[in-house]
């Protein structure tokens, strides 16, 4: 049987993998040192309630089972496409359970039967934050969202990360305020501002949504604004629209830059022209690119949102959250070579194996070096122990263990410098920096 | 839309996901201290393949597009239904890029479409070893596979855990010696053994098998031969059987058993009943059970194998492995109540909120604490401090800070003891057992 790849599910080689997980490990460590807990959902969700969660546009991998009896109610599973939906559905379940403000992270696959392209996968790594109020959510929280994320990133050993914020209600209250109806499809044709430019933009507004070449201006002249500081404010007010709800966003999106003030400067700006997922967020939205790699699009996105599920649920659910694209982040370092683990196996130590017979006494030395937390190996074969340092050098293992005979002491072989030293399994220790494989970018 | 859990797709809650993620921590130490390294396999394989497997009595789920275009070659995927499988095709794809003896550790979901039942699942984890040759792998290896599974469930609060091995040359080779021509099939009738006694076997090799009342009472007294140390060879002999196999396959038992006869007395025992899968194991196979938990059958099995995959790579690939039944473990400790954190959220530190003017001191602290690995959250809204302490208590976060105003200094509220200390972030360090949650028995 021929064994091909499957486009779109990456698969990495071991030491790919380790670089995933000491990724994934800082995500975590870092999502745990601001208080948030962990959840996994179940990969499968009713189809029913994936397609009424806007999945119209998404591919759905549906579930059948291949020797299915009729009446065992398997019809209608289909795999989650992103971790929203099911965090909806599983707030929605346990509400009860859980004590709100409830504030969880989420890393789970998830799949999308998509055409694979440049940072699109079809299964793929999502790390997901959202914090959740009942009734109510303090708006302190939305500058909390900047605050993970800038720590996480910051974490990585990456270029940094620029994070873009927005707010819905100034776009809103903008909109209003100009006095525009079709301010939902005004707001899609300024999404392709990246794409198309702001020229082929103005002409879309002007010959498909009926503006005037003013009003045109000013929607163009909003979406260009940007600032690192408060100033975003001034140039606002400065294109003379007024409503009750640009006031609000505007004042929301001040607050959420004064709380990130002690952030280092750049670390977060206001970028107008930021929208994403067009109808489900209602005032800060966040978007994240990293320094140099613009063209892989957002690593992370989100947004605060008005209620998290309307699943018949007593009371509104509101809260705010991202997701951070591992795969894709993770995809691009490795093609780009950008990180690395500082070796490819978690072992230590390499016990050389002197002869089978001694075994026993190997063993005991390597489970002793693993009971105080020294990842260890006895060698496969008793072949002679020049070769043995080979592989251990070949393999990535930073140190070789000799075992004295007849009442000599052991000796330790750090194959970096190629030195030699007594040492005895109960008390030795290897370099900090060595005890755990370290991620590493690959500059 | 109503929301119902799905039968078979366990979900926990977060202070019962927090003691699987704390379970999957010490799995995984346990594996990298003795150098496996991690792959991770994507979720999917071909279904001919899958089906090639000996998928016959396992449900798979298919996958189809829900907007499937025919074009695109999605037919014809299933979710794996274990992690074998998928290591077996991984290594057939990636064996040029691999260093052998290949030892990999995998911890994943897998999926099965049967009945759920006790211990049985739909959607599970598994964490699966396995150690792979190129041509040849040493004997030692199947010791090898004892002792990690020795040190996993011995570093879980759990019971002790049985570990019964066998060597299925013993089997064959007793069943050669006594002439039988239906191996498989008596193997298979031995295998019931559990389930329906030895009176009952006992008819079904006499009845079903054609066997003389002398042969069924020998096949019956070996299947009955226990031991804890090496006296299960002279158990053997006395049956009177002899063949080459048979020999090779005591020979091949004792070796393991003394290789590890530095365990603790009874951790691993020689129990010949133990077949396991039934057409691919060919020497040592493995079966643990917890101690008490007989009833929820095995949680960990594997054993040797001849040649991981029969996929027309060059070489054979001889392996020995174990998975371990996550999912199945869990569920019985937390239905139990036999494990638990020690809290159930990571925060350490909740830093009170005096004022919404004053949080930016409050998010500053908080971020020394974090920058020094103490995990901390900042409370919510500015409410009176003894309410403040409440949620903290309520919530088992241990410290509650409060930062000094005017000069004074901060003060850090150990809530166990309701002892008051000042504190400063740059150098304050909670007592080491609270700066993680850890893992409990209920006990």
């Amino acid at each position: 049987m021929k064994i091909t790849p499957l486009s779109g599910f990456p698969e990495w080689l071991p030491e790919q993998r380790l670089v995933e997980q000491l990724l994934l490990d800082r995500v975590r460590r870092q999502f745990e040192l601001f208080g948030f807990v962990n959840i996994e959902t179940r990969a499968v969700e009713p189809l029913e309630y994936l397609l009424s969660k806007g999945a119209t546009d998404k591919e759905i991998y549906v579930l059948q089972r291949l020797h299915a009896q009729e009446d065992e109610g398997h019809a209608g599973l289909g795999l989650h496409f992103d971790l929203t939906v099911p965090f909806a559905r599983y707030v929605a379940e346990h509400a009860s359970k859980l004590s709100f403000p409830f504030k969880r992270y989420q890393i789970q696959k998830v799949w999308r039967g998509e055409r694979p392209q440049k940072g699109r996968y079809r299964e793929f790594y999502q790390a997901d934050i959202d914090i959740i109020g009942q009734g109510e959510l303090a708006l302190s929280h939305d500058a909390d969202i900047v605050r993970v994320l800038h720590a996480v990133m910051g974490s990585l050993p990456l270029p940094p990360m620029s994070l873009s914020i927005n707010n819905r209600k100034v776009l809103e209250g903008f909109y209003l305020g100009l006095g525009l109806d079709d301010r939902m499809g005004v707001l899609r044709t300024v999404d392709k501002l990246d794409k198309i430019g702001p020229a082929a933009v103005g002409e879309l507004l002007r010959k498909e949504h009926g503006l005037s070449a003013e009003v045109a201006g000013q929607v163009l002249a909003l979406a260009q604004i940007r600032s690192e500081d408060l100033g975003f404010i001034e140039a606002v007010r400065a294109l003379g629209v007024a409503h009750p709800l640009l006031d609000e966003g505007l004042e929301e999106l001040r607050a959420v830059m004064a709380a990130c003030a002690d952030l280092r400067p750049g670390a977060v700006a206001v970028d107008l022209r930021i929208a994403r997922g067009l109808d489900y967020y209602t005032g800060t939205v966040y978007e994240g690119t990293v320094a140099g790699w613009e063209k892989l699009g957002a690593v992370c996105s989100g947004g605060r949102y008005e209620n998290l599920a309307a699943m018949g649920g007593k009371r509104k659910l509101p809260g705010v959250g991202v997701s951070i694209g591992i795969s894709r982040l993770l995809g691009e370092a490795l093609a780009q070579g950008a990180l690395r683990a500082s070796r490819p196996t978690p072992t230590v130590v390499l016990v050389a194996l002197e002869s089978e017979a001694r075994r026993p006494v190997m063993e005991r030395v390597a489970q002793a070096l693993r009971d105080r937390g020294v990842a260890c190996e006895v060698f496969d074969r008793p072949i002679r122990f020049g070769k043995q340092i080979e592989q251990a050098l070949k393999r990535g293992i930073p140190y070789v263990w000799f075992c004295g005979a007849d009442g000599a002491p052991d000796e330790v072989r750090d194959l970096s410098s190629s030195s030699q030293q007594p040492a005895d399994a109960q008390s030795w220790q290897p370099a900090a920096e060595r005890l755990h494989p370290q991620l590493l970018s690959q500059g």
